[in-house]
């Protein structure tokens, strides 16, 4: 057993399914979920992802290990009211979409006893609430953890194991790496999504046209506003540089289909194509 | 029975599925399939959908209804190349993407004694060929039909009652509403999609870390790229102005982000969820 006795704070797809999975494999003990949502915590009560449940910070008692599992902006102000009743030891970990921001939020939030290591596993579904929680969500999926220099081993190797256990296969970056690495593969498929939904509004009656593909690349814009809120503010930088980055490249194919140069929209079309198999094969 | 006699010229997965259709329907007799490929040829003949072969558009003899099933930037070619030949009240209709230039292209080249009724059934697969086509590909689509103030009414009348009785939904639209429309409704997104899939060329290694989403984003990318040029090109205007206005949303939450708008981000974000949610309605 890693961990005798865990805290989930947000005890909703993500933070259910690892508490399902861990027990599962016998990593975890006892389980303490936190929430508002009296209905959802009764869900999780009932489904057995957690033993008791309570919607006050200062009541979840000792514990060996806390996972903070809510929006990316919510996660500091959290450990901010943690540092107060935390335990020597303790270490609390995260399931954000963004790690820098996160990193140092709780880090310096923190006491220097509790050590912080960051952890994003790729992995969900459109729903949402510990009903939607399963056990094999993680089986074979990526999971990115983040450990910084000052991060003490033993906690790096832990929560390390603890995903390993639960079926990710884990990728050990800097947070700032997978920063950059997430806006190029998620938050700007997002930004994109969203931007082409907000355009559509003003296109007229076009919407009865709409084929399969329109459904597909607007289904990103369905997500929830303050979860995506949350990663575009606490990652703008990355965020930032890949729009720039993404509409030099609208602009090259603009400026071949403004002159009409065939082979020019052949070539980017081509290049396209190849990452686009790369895609399919790599991931 | 609409028409007794048929040449079908490009007999993939359109002009295969159309032909076993209206066959089905009893809405066509003899067909005759047109095209350069002579196995995907003997495939259309073993699988019923046409009766005779040629790779020769001087060799398709008397018919009733010309379909061209080909991609839309050779549908002009071959309407000058048939024009020598085709038979006096010979009604000829088209599938491509694009309508405007592809009306006008046809209209120029024909007789005028052979009425030109473009046509766009919005359905397909990622397939191609013969091997791909079935009878109910149309069940339940939408087909767009593009008469213009010349348009004989009897002929108008037949390529939408053909177009009914394989099961779609016709929409009459004039060419330039069409464009527009589709630019919107498909060839933006496919736009955003090559342009993405050409952008993350040059990202690095961050191939590993995607999840579904980018999955989902990139297959328009997947598509063939004579086809894809050709309606580029062939609908530049409205495809460019389409490009400009998603610019000009992508501009605004790039804006909102860079200055750390929390409430700016969220509106955008609620109005694109707003549309997304008409999508799936609608469409």
């Amino acid at each position: 057993m890693l961990f005798d006795r865990v805290a989930v704070i947000g005890v909703g797809l993500i933070g259910g399914s690892l508490a399902l999975a861990a027990r599962r494999a016998g990593l975890i003990g006892e389980v303490v979920g936190v929430g508002r949502g009296a209905s959802n915590l009764a869900d999780a009560r009932a489904l057995g992802m957690v033993d008791r449940t309570t919607s006050d910070l200062g009541e979840i008692g000792p514990v060996d290990l806390v996972v903070l599992a809510v929006p990316v902006r919510t996660t500091g102000e959290i450990a901010r009211s943690l540092a107060a009743s935390i335990e020597p030891g303790t270490v609390v970990t995260d399931v954000g979409s963004v790690k820098q921001w996160v990193v140092e939020e709780c880090t310096e939030a923190l006491p220097a006893s509790c050590p912080f290591v960051g952890a994003h596993p790729i992995a969900g579904s459109e729903r949402t609430g510990a009903a939607a929680a399963c056990a094999d969500l993680f089986e074979d999926s990526v999971c990115v953890v983040t450990p910084v220099d000052a991060t003490p081993p033993p906690a790096r190797d832990a929560i390390i194991e603890l995903w390993r256990g639960v079926g990710a296969r884990v990728h050990e970056m800097t947070p700032s790496d997978h920063d950059r690495a997430l806006a190029w593969t998620s938050h700007l498929g997002h930004v994109l999504s969203y931007a082409l939904a907000h355009a559509l509004a003003g296109a007229g009656d076009v919407l009865p046209l709409a084929g399969p593909s329109l459904r597909e690349i607007t289904r990103m814009a369905g997500g929830s506003t303050p979860m995506w809120r949350d990663i575009f503010l606490s990652n703008d930088r990355a965020v930032l540089a890949t729009i720039d980055e993404f509409s030099s490249s609208l602009g090259d194919l603009r400026a071949a289909i403004e002159g009409g140069d065939a082979a020019a929209v052949d070539a980017l079309l081509d290049h396209a194509l190849a990452t686009r198999r790369r895609i399919v094969e790599d991931s």
